[in-house]
């Protein structure tokens, strides 16, 4: 299955190269020798106010370890793919959406995001919401949503509420 | 590669079958659904309170995360092997070995384990060490130092001083 999803795999974030053995933490959620990549805002208004650092990528590893944080109001991107994601809430508060469902997040819960599963998560409580976000190195890219998938998305009025920014 | 090491492979630590996809965190570090898996006190002495919840297993995923703890005073097996390790310290601090260098850690410190590379975590520093650990799904069982691998490391003051419990 890994052969088959080579072809259209988002390339793996690139090695540290030397493998640092230790980085330390400071004390706003940034790391030593770990970039902060800030996504640009998007006129689409896909995502807003959310930044990434890859804190584990190596050759030797079939996974990485990313760390995403959404400003207070911000958001990712609403988005499914085959590949999972795994999920500790390392900051903060806020919610998400997993499929049908809205869930209110704390932190150091868990959230598992099972294959084509429509997801976003939201810092919709005043706070940043950060999170450490576990998936594979070879993965598949992500889909946006259609206008119909969209319709039938926000037919509930809690997910409706939550895609608008409402809650 | 993965093919090479399959024959050697411990198991995975088994799916949650259901794929919960929200689980929610206690404050003393438990989670809703996942099992805390205490070590059983060593009578070589090889380990010394430390407790193993794996937080993340899916067949789907071609790694796991783990959340160990050390209590006070404790320590986990030194060890090493072919497979790495990428930890996240999530609470506390304490020190850990890595190859022939010990570090201070300080909460989310982050660690690389290369491979083949003698480690071990201890908690120093009158508090718990707790850490997150993401791995291979797929890796080699881990080694255990001979007299000599010991003799080798304990050459260095600093080295010898962490493996007594000195530090």
């Amino acid at each position: 299955m890994v052969d088959r999803k080579l072809a259209e795999r988002e390339l793996p974030d690139s090695n540290t190269g030397d493998r640092a053995v230790h980085r330390r933490a400071h004390s706003d959620y940034r790391w030593d020798g770990v970039e902060q990549l800030p996504y640009k805002e998007d006129d689409r208004a896909l995502f807003k106010s959310i930044t990434r650092q890859v804190l584990f990528s190596d050759s030797e590893m079939h996974a990485e370890l990313r760390y995403f944080e959404v400003a207070a109001g911000g958001f990712s991107t609403l988005e499914r793919h085959e590949h999972m994601h795994a999920v500790l809430i390392l900051r903060g508060s806020g919610h998400c959406l997993i499929g049908g469902e809205v869930r209110s997040l704390e932190t150091r819960d868990l959230v598992t995001v099972p294959p084509l599963t429509w997801h976003q998560f939201r810092a919709t409580k005043g706070e940043p919401l950060g999170f450490l976000c576990m998936v594979n190195a070879l993965r598949d890219k992500p889909q946006l949503p259609t206008a119909e998938d969209l319709a039938r998305l926000t037919a509930d009025p809690t997910v409706a509420e939550f895609l608008r920014g409402g809650l």
